[in-house]
């Protein structure tokens, strides 16, 4: 990691290093409160996913504003997550291999902790693992309601599994995954309402197979930010897993939003400096695609239109201008990155912010933990 | 970071967690010969590029074996560097701001430092700066021979920032950066050659105008792993770049080798495990675009052309096959990155392994060092 930090708390923003990941933490306790405002009164309730911030601090926030708990993707994320007294933690993946369930088990101990399947040999090692470490474990049936990832068809295929955890020592049958990931990111609102209305539509006929099995589906899980409105009114869905609507990126900002949908605010960025200027209509700043993640298109300059990211090097970012006079050498720009996730997942700290002062940096503690 | 690591010193392959980041030493080891021997009777000298695997072990071995040193994108980069002993470091890039100046200065007491500069606004800063920390900095002008990111116009500007340099206290003209970037991923060899053809002449040109000023021209760098033969063979180069010839990546792998060419090896992978099985047509594996960097596309499965990755999630790397026996829940596959230094930046350690065994953890030290 770098040898220093960026900034330190109390800092003006002038004096915060480049390139830094910055939180905005006005925008980010809007966000907080949006979300919050968005659940009141459905019998919906919000699973952070922690896999956007890998940031304690914001989990615990999340929690204190209404979140039962988080997801994550990892056994070493569930890890740091457990640790910072998370009390309810979701694996939003299939757990596979010996070392991963020797990790688990013990989690299981100090929080709620929940892992997906979408095949009996699955469920045999997770059962298998939690009766080695004496502990319960919640297990969810992926259904592939659309996603085309992992997951099991809708229907008799779950209810097969379900009857598989719930005749099986250690574990307890929670209810489904059901998360539509391609929807969150189709850019027209009755693009992303019909395929939520199809999803739930499978999530219906699979709790239906369960049902007719003598098994209750306790929860029904799903949902993410460019979504989650759908989920909440679907009257099959009673838990959501949004995580990008702390931050908003570039990518959930393009969706063209709908009626119902919430505006949540930009309030993650990297901060950038112009380093070279060699052409009126070139500008190069100093974060690549090692600062801002690129695999969901470039960044924007945030509040500059007149200036385009349009190709990203491992530290040189190009930017293209129609104005020979818009930008120096030497100033200072905000991106907007293409996707919050892998760009969080670049830096050690979130440089917290409020009007001209940095309050904190937050440690991104589960960085890198892909194990 | 994870809390655990994926492998212990000692331990057998298959014991190895996944995803995690595999060097192959014995192939790592016939990549550095296979340089050293490319440039061996020329008089080019290697100063490998270390922003492809920021990792003290890797250059030192890379001095060992022939480099004067090494080159890297950030004063943080080039800090661990020279910490870890490597005594001739340069920073093959603009480097802006006060506080970057206040930390770049000091490490020109302990190495031998040097930076690029195009413009004469960093000439008059990076003075300063060299004069109030009592040092002597190696500064380069960058020439834009053809990749139209940085870097001055070749000829008459290069040899009025060559004369300014040579003028200022505390600065030393070492020379100019020549580096084409966009020709080292030009799939056809004769494409590669003429590009540096092009390069070759426009850093001649340059050098010619400053000789004319009556300023030496000391060192003419750049090349990378894709072109570094024709920069050795111009007869206007003396130094070479290379970096991702030690690991080789998909991206690389995809040119198309020239009579000339020098075959490095993929020794660098990422080592993935099935986590789902959901069709036939389907597997999805627990490395995705967290785990292997997907700027440059999707990573390859390593010896298995039955298997395509066609789709990265954040921690979800979907292949397609059209053998439905072609792998199983839990198999374990390794994938060979897209684009080597961004997927190097995303873990701490490199598992190094030599046949069946690992031998060593590697820490990437410069993981992360963006500043």
């Amino acid at each position: 990691m770098s040898p220093w930090k960026a900034a330190q708390p109390g800092d003006r923003l002038s004096a915060v290093d480049t390139p830094a990941l910055m939180l905005d933490l006005d925008a980010f306790e809007r966000n907080l409160q949006r979300m919050a405002d968005a659940l009141k009164g459905s019998n919906v309730r919000l699973r952070a996913h922690a896999k956007s911030h890998k940031c304690p601090e914001i989990a615990l926030r999340q929690v204190a504003a209404g979140a039962v708990g988080i997801c994550c993707q990892k056994v070493s994320e569930a890890a740091v997550f457990v640790d910072a007294g998370i009390g309810d933690v979701l694996i939003t993946n299939q757990v596979m291999g010996e070392a991963k369930l020797r990790r688990l088990a013990p989690l299981a101990r100090r929080s709620r902790v929940g892992v997906l399947v979408d095949d009996p040999q699955q469920v045999r090692a997770l059962a298998a693992a939690a009766q080695a470490g004496d502990v319960t474990l919640d297990v969810y049936v992926e259904v592939d309601v659309g996603a085309n990832r992992c997951g099991v068809a809708p229907g008799a295929g779950a209810a097969q599994l379900a009857r598989q955890i719930a005749s099986s020592a250690g574990l307890r049958f929670a209810g489904l995954q059901c998360y539509h990931g391609p929807a969150q990111h189709l850019r027209s609102a009755q693009e992303r309402m019909m395929a939520i209305a199809q999803a739930s539509e499978a999530a219906r006929v699979s709790r239906q197979a369960i049902v007719d099995c003598g098994i209750a589906v306790g929860r029904i899980t799903g949902g993410g930010t460019g979504t989650f409105v759908h989920e909440r009114d679907s009257g099959i869905f009673n838990e959501i897993q949004a995580g990008s609507y702390v931050f908003m990126d570039r990518d959930y900002g393009d969706n063209r939003a709908g009626a119902g949908d919430i505006a949540f605010e930009h309030a993650l960025f990297v901060r950038t400096a112009v380093m070279s200027r060699p052409t009126a209509e070139r500008a190069v700043v100093d974060a690549g695609l090692k600062a801002s993640s690129v695999d969901s298109g470039m960044p924007r300059v945030w509040q500059r239109p007149e200036l385009r990211y349009v190709k990203a090097a491992d530290e040189h970012g190009v930017l293209a201008t129609t104005d020979a006079a818009a930008v120096s050498l030497g100033d200072v720009l905000m991106l907007v990155p293409g996707h919050c996730d892998p760009t969080v997942n670049l830096y050690d700290d979130l440089v917290c912010f409020r009007g001209d002062r940095v309050e904190a940096l937050w440690p991104i503690a589960a960085r890198g933990a892909l194990l």
